[in-house]
């Protein structure tokens, strides 16, 4: 069943938008009385579509509730290719909020003017990946930041590191203990995080991770991360 | 640094073949004494290279063991894209052996005579992801099966079913406990294995298991369970 997202709803009935129609009609191709899932707030319903396909009658609650606790990804500002992987992935399996940094190695530039722009799409990203998995919260992408921006106030800090000394392994880091605290990784883009990009996220309360010996592409690295948490969430 | 692997020692010279070359001298455009990672037999070293750029001398050990515990995931047959995702993303994350099945969904058909075409092909995407992420051990690439040919002698065989009863969740069937076992998994195209498929799987032995509420990608699957794994077995 296809999700969509809704923000108005009168007794049992909830309305779609103009895009959510021309999806219905164009691309599902569903008719009166078929049935979509519907996010309202913060739960998700199995409804029946009404004729004119932009509402539907609420049948039952398919998602009662979601956990939707702060889980912050720093990611650095790559290609369309691999930005779409971590957005898509990484809302399948959990991360709240993306901030877009760039970094020093980045390679791939983006011209101010076109900062707006990419947020729109990128944000459009998540919120078709959040229907896809039917997620009840859309994750929000926010930045492009520069690094000196960067505060964050999450329990949990987690600064992915090509080092191998003075690190913490992941499995030291990220434990049954601490899974329920709020949540924030930063990670670099090919060749890592510059020094003086590292000595800034440690000194904003980062630890210094690795993630072992096997190195990883940037963009597996949140969805290693986001993997391990939903595991020992033991999410439902 | 590039990794190379190479099968022919004498000394302290290790050789490589006309593919490396040619993938040294034109896409990596290096010359006589640049340095590389090569694997020969189950130890990685950093080699400088000779000025032929088809030999290197040893310099030091780079890796000295890796895990090499049989981890197998039965893909259902997809389109070159998804396929290369999981082939590519899977490596990195320490599955040993890839098992393509042709399931009553998969919509992606290919006729008999391309089989070997594309076992060649997905066999070259696993090695150079290999190299890429410094495995000793290149993953193998087998099938496509059908589904009554399968049999499995892993530990732990894990079934990814969409089922909500009678299903046990992934961290009661992949714990500390068994994470030095061999294990399999095998998981649907869009829209799940069939419960004539599933069927089998339970009879040859596999675990009937959720992988919880959000609905995961057919691909994001086996990096998901390897990403578990990964973090389990405390990998340096």
């Amino acid at each position: 069943m296809q999700q969509y997202f809704s923000t108005k709803k009168e007794n049992k009935i909830l309305y779609l938008n103009n895009d959510d129609l021309n999806h219905i009609k164009n691309v599902m191709r569903m008719k009166e009385n078929d049935k979509v899932i519907v996010v309202y707030k913060d739960k998700s319903y199995i409804c029946k579509l009404n004729k004119d396909l932009l509402s539907c009658e609420i049948q039952e609650i398919f998602k009662e509730k979601e956990d939707n606790i702060s889980f912050k990804a720093y990611i650095p500002l790559l290609n369309e290719d691999k930005m779409k992987f971590i957005l898509m992935h990484g809302t399948e399996l959990g991360i709240t909020e993306f901030i877009v940094v760039s970094y020093q190695r980045c390679k791939y530039k983006l011209p101010k003017k076109d900062y707006e722009k990419k947020l729109i799409r990128w944000n459009k990203i998540v919120k078709e990946a959040s229907e896809q998995s039917y997620r009840i919260y859309k994750p929000i992408v926010k930045g492009i930041l520069e690094l000196d921006k960067i505060q964050d106030g999450s329990n949990v800090k987690i600064l992915c590191s090509l080092d191998k000394e003075n690190v913490k392994h992941i499995s030291e880091v990220l434990t049954t203990n601490n899974i329920n605290d709020t949540i924030s990784m930063s990670f670099g883009p090919e060749g890592g995080l510059t020094n003086e990009e590292e000595k800034y996220f440690e000194t904003i309360g980062f630890i210094k991770t690795s993630l072992g010996s096997t190195i990883l592409r940037t963009e597996t690295v949140p969805l290693f991360i986001a993997s391990i948490r939903k595991y020992l969430r033991k999410e439902d």
